[in-house]
């Protein structure tokens, strides 16, 4: 940023004593999240803080269940002094679930970040009422919650991951998702037990969190395309997502790649998704979209199926057009492929690469810069349980005093 | 932003009573900034903080320079006591000086944004030794510095816009300038007096800001599109420059419009500026590009010439395709047409919207929020000026102390 960055409280008016503890708070927790254990002086040194106020802050976050200090010292630290402080594996828990358009999922995260419950279940969610689809996922979550109670985890927020478009001025409306058949669906709406209402969220956008968090690649500013039934696309910049002026970023999948191409069923012509997405790949490789079809993609590139690497390499070129487009107005450091892409990425891998090649010229653009996704379909739902840890990392605050 | 935003110091580390007391000059002046005058109560009632702490906070204002208070209260405000601050307009200044393809500039405003020297001198800098080019705005800066002293402004910042690509980290270097013919140009390394070297900024960025800074259109994330001699493009973001992971953020001019389109000076083929570009729409038009081409554009459309009627409405929707994609990615508030194509607004808007209208299909997109620029060429020196002047009101603590 050219213009200084200020310091500002929450509000974006005057900072007060309060703000300046939560934030106090935040930076323990997070020294302590990135590299526990540490001894509370080891504490105080690293973040520049007095003993004195290390030890009231950990006292509080201990307070607050988000720290635990052992007895001992840390192994392999002999003559450094003073008990281990490490977060709390048992306590506070962030609950992921997810609608797709063939399954289900629920997923409990503790404040390490570490899955520690993980159910999927096959669903043919398109076109059913979305009132019984939401029935169903509030059962999943709930039958995760109550494992995750057994670990001795105890559930702070709930995130759900949806293929549709989330505003952000919404207030848990899911606008659209057009690949589930959905209209203004609110979850709060329908769901059984209003204590336990999830807040939606894009899967592309969550997918891109996920990443960010769990990768360990160092990329601030990124994109992630996620492909499933459709192609979404969210971006991480400065480690924040970006969610554009309404929440509607990250529409790749709609980027025109010809200006008089095939007619796309959102209205104009030419979008990447008539060249890219699963519908045209299936179409162009001659195979039926039954049972898992990326599955039966990579099965069949695999076994070198001339018109299935021909169409995968159609798509990677499209993708590739729309991808030059993005990385000549947004310049991040990295592209990663998610979703089912990671799946196919051997055989996309190759055109994505030649066309961002010839196109991304006005600055140096490396090969390697554009790269797999390790978490694949796992990342949207890892993505929704993991929101709510990284949030009380970032302000632990949010947990009750005990 | 689904992830909260977190209280945090301008180091990203633990907060201090300074950075408090840093914010809450900023709040103060800003405060002043946008509704003077005020009195002290004002503020006080305004900000939330304590009639205490703002006379504290406006006594080192006015030590700054920052603020000045008169003697008597506001008229229009009887009955409330208390004497009128307001921001200084004969203290602390911004200066900004441009190196155009054709031109040099050179502009001082006061801390109330206000332009109050503005110089602009015709020159063929296109191919010329960078060293001379750059004495040459230097010493039209030095003569520009004279006339504000006059005026009692004190210049405390110097911003240099350049039609080129300025590195995040580049610590004043202007990697590339294509159409000056620089590479990797370093003013410090050709201006005369080292105490007012000035830092280099992307004009099409300065644009954007001033934009952000002087129109009164409310958008806080909005693409600006500034054509001169190419295209260039900047995006303001939740009212912050969005610069990119390297600095490279905006090359709207090199979004692929055609697969396989005409070759472009950039090694791709296709690109934008290839049917936008001030050369291809002159080509089109059959004209000539000597003069000023934009006025002679202008005068062709307003005299109903066919050709260069023709020519816009090529460009027009060109330059609409390639928006569609950055509606799609960014999700803007608006689009704004700046720099040469804000004279030529009248013939391009009606082709640039009907394909944005055509193209944006997967949200709401009304005509209106594409909108021509009240700056036009104006931008960037005013831009590169006031950056300056608004970093001061984003933390006081920049002026010294008198």
């Amino acid at each position: 940023m050219a213009v200084g960055e200020v310091f500002r409280s929450s509000e974006g008016g005057p900072a007060s004593q309060q703000d300046m503890r939560r934030q106090n708070l935040a930076v323990v927790l997070g020294t302590v999240a990135g590299q526990s254990p540490l001894s509370r002086a080891d504490v105080a040194g690293l973040t520049g803080l007095t003993r004195a106020a290390v030890s009231s802050l950990v006292d509080e976050l201990i307070g607050r269940g988000a720290l635990t200090e052992a007895e001992t010292a840390p192994s392999g630290r002999v003559g450094r002094p003073g008990r281990a402080l490490s977060v709390n594996d048992r306590g506070p828990a962030g609950l992921g679930l997810e609608v797709g358009v063939t399954h289900l999922g629920a997923c409990v995260v503790d404040l390490r970040g570490e899955p520690r419950v993980w159910r999927r279940v096959e669903r043919t969610n398109a076109g059913r009422p979305a009132g019984r689809v939401l029935a169903e996922v509030a059962a999943l979550g709930a039958e995760a919650e109550a494992e995750a109670a057994g670990l001795g985890l105890r559930v702070e927020g709930r995130v759900l991951a949806v293929p549709g478009v989330v505003p952000n001025a919404g207030q848990g409306l899911i606008e659209h998702a057009p690949n589930l058949g959905w209209h203004a669906v609110r979850p709060a709406d329908h769901w059984p037990e209003p204590d336990t209402v999830p807040v939606p969220e894009n899967e592309a956008n969550l997918g891109a969190l996920a990443e960010y968090w769990q990768a360990e690649h160092g990329a601030e500013t990124f994109v992630h395309v996620s492909a499933e039934a459709g192609i979404g696309a969210a971006m991480v910049v400065d480690g924040q997502l970006f969610r554009g002026a309404r929440g509607f970023a990250g529409e790749l999948g709609h980027i025109p790649i010809h200006p008089d191409g095939e007619p796309c069923p959102c209205g104009s012509r030419g979008c990447l998704e008539q060249y890219a997405g699963e519908a045209a790949v299936l179409r162009e490789a001659g195979l039926a979209g039954s049972g898992d079809p990326v599955a039966l993609l990579a099965e069949r590139a695999g076994a070198g199926d001339r018109a299935t690497l021909r169409a995968l390499e159609r798509a990677g070129r499209a993708l590739g057009f729309a991808l030059a487009s993005a990385v000549n107005l947004i310049d991040p450091d990295g592209l990663v492929l998610g979703g089912a892409y990671a799946e196919l990425a051997d055989w996309l891998l190759p055109a994505v690469r030649a066309e961002l090649a010839a196109r991304v010229t006005v600055r140096p653009w490396p090969p390697e810069a554009l790269r797999p996704s390790a978490l694949g379909r796992r990342g949207a739902l890892l993505g929704a349980a993991l929101l709510t840890a990284r949030q009380i990392i970032g302000d632990p605050t949010r947990l009750p005093l005990a």
